[in-house]
């Protein structure tokens, strides 16, 4: 992995994926007490960063490859990249969700033309089911993170930032990353290296589930001990990745973990200064910006995703009309 | 008024207006039967267009004009747009606003370091008060929409239309504008009608408040016969401009009206499909598209502004979610 596969990347993203903008509001900085620039991926296709790994991946197959399909399991944000990349390219795609997944992201799912596969998530193994269809049907399995090329897709955010800083006149700053698995993370940390060192990634993750935090502490794989119990569904892992933790080693800052309540009111705060829709897990970079978590200086913050449902949006809402 | 000032408008704003994106979902194409694109100017700087408009103007006076001050009467989002082109400029700013304004706003403009004149809406004349003061003051009055430079400002949002159209392959649409007192139609018009002649605009207003139209069928202006009663306050105007209706009748086609029922449904989808926050002034133009009010031909929207109260908002999410 290295600089030269994220260009490639953003040579096969062009004209595909968003140019996400850079978006900063005077109002928030004064409520922040210090600048933010929001790099919004939730205007991302699909709603979520996932579509540059998922296009990136899925445009590096071979011809061959790509005729026989591709097949991911995830029940969110991922699998709806795949099956947009996928359905725009003419690939057939297959996606393995668990059956109580919301209603909503399963007819998504489906109306990119996806093939839908249902398992129960209490008695059926979900690797394993993947593992073996990937196998009998001969198509590529597109793991969420633990692939180079999906890496490689996520890191054109970081080209992106890079440009965007270099436009605004920002050569030093943190870039606080919400970070599940650490696909983006790893992607946005390399691209940085490579064109704009002083930047830094520093990786946000959901109190309670900073596996990265903690493992970039110790300098070696740690895991969390439970799996749910946070509304920020879109990043609980139960560990770093194999492909991404070296490179969060070598290219972050310290982790950071914010609560749910931070990520609620961060939510409601980009609503109303930025205009846009965070789901919980994509606004833990903002919130972790405005608890100033990470200091006081200016910060450059990645809005990952938007994919919430109506009903929790609404609550972030009302918390913070309540709490004004 | 012509494409010249426009693009001196352009460079004027080059690195202070955000280049909003354009943005396509196709699950919203696939409910509304047609492509569906979108130029997102909530995401612009203040939340809404007018920040072009105030921009371009206020950089167009001279320097003696700008230590000497601006003035604008407004309860809304030009009173934003200039007080924060105002103060990134140096410019002090006056602002003139109804004493019943949401206090949200008056906040928001003061918080721009603006200073607010309240003034009693039954008793107190507002274009009196504000002639009276730039009188008396020596400062510019930087009218919503009857204004050169304004219009100019407004028609950037049409130059970059017309490149998004063409990165994206589209060489014939209409492009629906939402509509109050004319002067964002007239300026992308104005751009269209120079930079993509194969793009119409057509204004798109609430129904009851439709003078545009019915004054571009009449050939001369024609009057609303209420100032309230719908909850698209940001487009409500008596009558079109002076100088804008000029424009729009030589470049515009024919205007169209929609519901406030519809209007909240285009938040709802815009949330859900799209990632941004609408007002329902600046949601008229996509409701339009989705009930194809238009024709079903693939369509290019211009979303506004995104200046919503969180109460409203919710209102409309929560109203989409009892009729899916």
């Amino acid at each position: 992995m290295d600089i030269d596969a994220i260009e490639a990347a953003a040579t096969r993203l062009d004209g595909h994926a968003v140019r996400t903008p850079f978006l900063n509001a005077p109002l928030l900085d004064q409520i922040a007490g210090r600048r933010i620039f929001v790099k919004a991926e939730c205007l991302q296709k699909t709603g979520s960063f996932k579509y540059r790994g998922a296009r990136s991946a899925i445009s590096a197959l071979s011809a061959a490859e790509q005729a026989a399909g591709v097949l991911a399991f995830s029940s969110g944000n991922h699998a709806q990249g795949v099956a947009l990349a996928a359905f725009e390219m003419g690939v057939p795609a297959t996606i393995v969700m668990p059956s109580d997944a919301p209603e909503l992201k399963i007819a998504n799912t489906r109306a990119y033309q996806a093939e839908v596969i249902l398992y129960d998530r209490v008695t059926e193994d979900r690797d394993q089911i993947g593992t073996d269809l990937a196998a009998t049907r001969g198509v590529s399995l597109i793991k969420p993170f633990d692939n180079p090329m999906v890496i490689a897709g996520q890191g054109t955010t970081g080209l992106e930032i890079a440009e965007q800083c270099r436009a605004s006149g920002i050569e030093t700053a943190d870039v606080l990353v919400c970070c599940g698995g650490g696909g983006l993370s790893a992607g946005v940390a390399l691209a940085l290296a490579a064109k704009a060192p002083g930047l830094r990634v520093r990786p946000v993750e959901p109190q309670r589930f900073d596996d990265v935090a903690r493992s970039l502490v110790a300098g070696k794989h740690q895991t969390n001990a439970q799996m749910a119990g946070s509304i920020c569904d879109a990043v609980l892992t139960p560990t770093p990745g194999q492909l991404t933790f070296p490179i969060l080693k070598a290219h972050c800052g310290p982790g950071l973990a914010v609560s749910d309540t931070d990520a609620l009111r961060a939510m409601a705060l980009a609503f109303q200064y930025l205009k846009i829709v965070l789901e919980p897990g994509g606004a833990l970079a903002l919130a972790a910006a405005l608890v100033r978590a990470d200091g006081d200086d200016d910060v450059i913050v990645v809005a990952s995703g938007g994919n919430v449902e109506a009903a929790l949006f609404e609550q972030a809402l009302q918390h913070h009309r309540e709490t004004q």
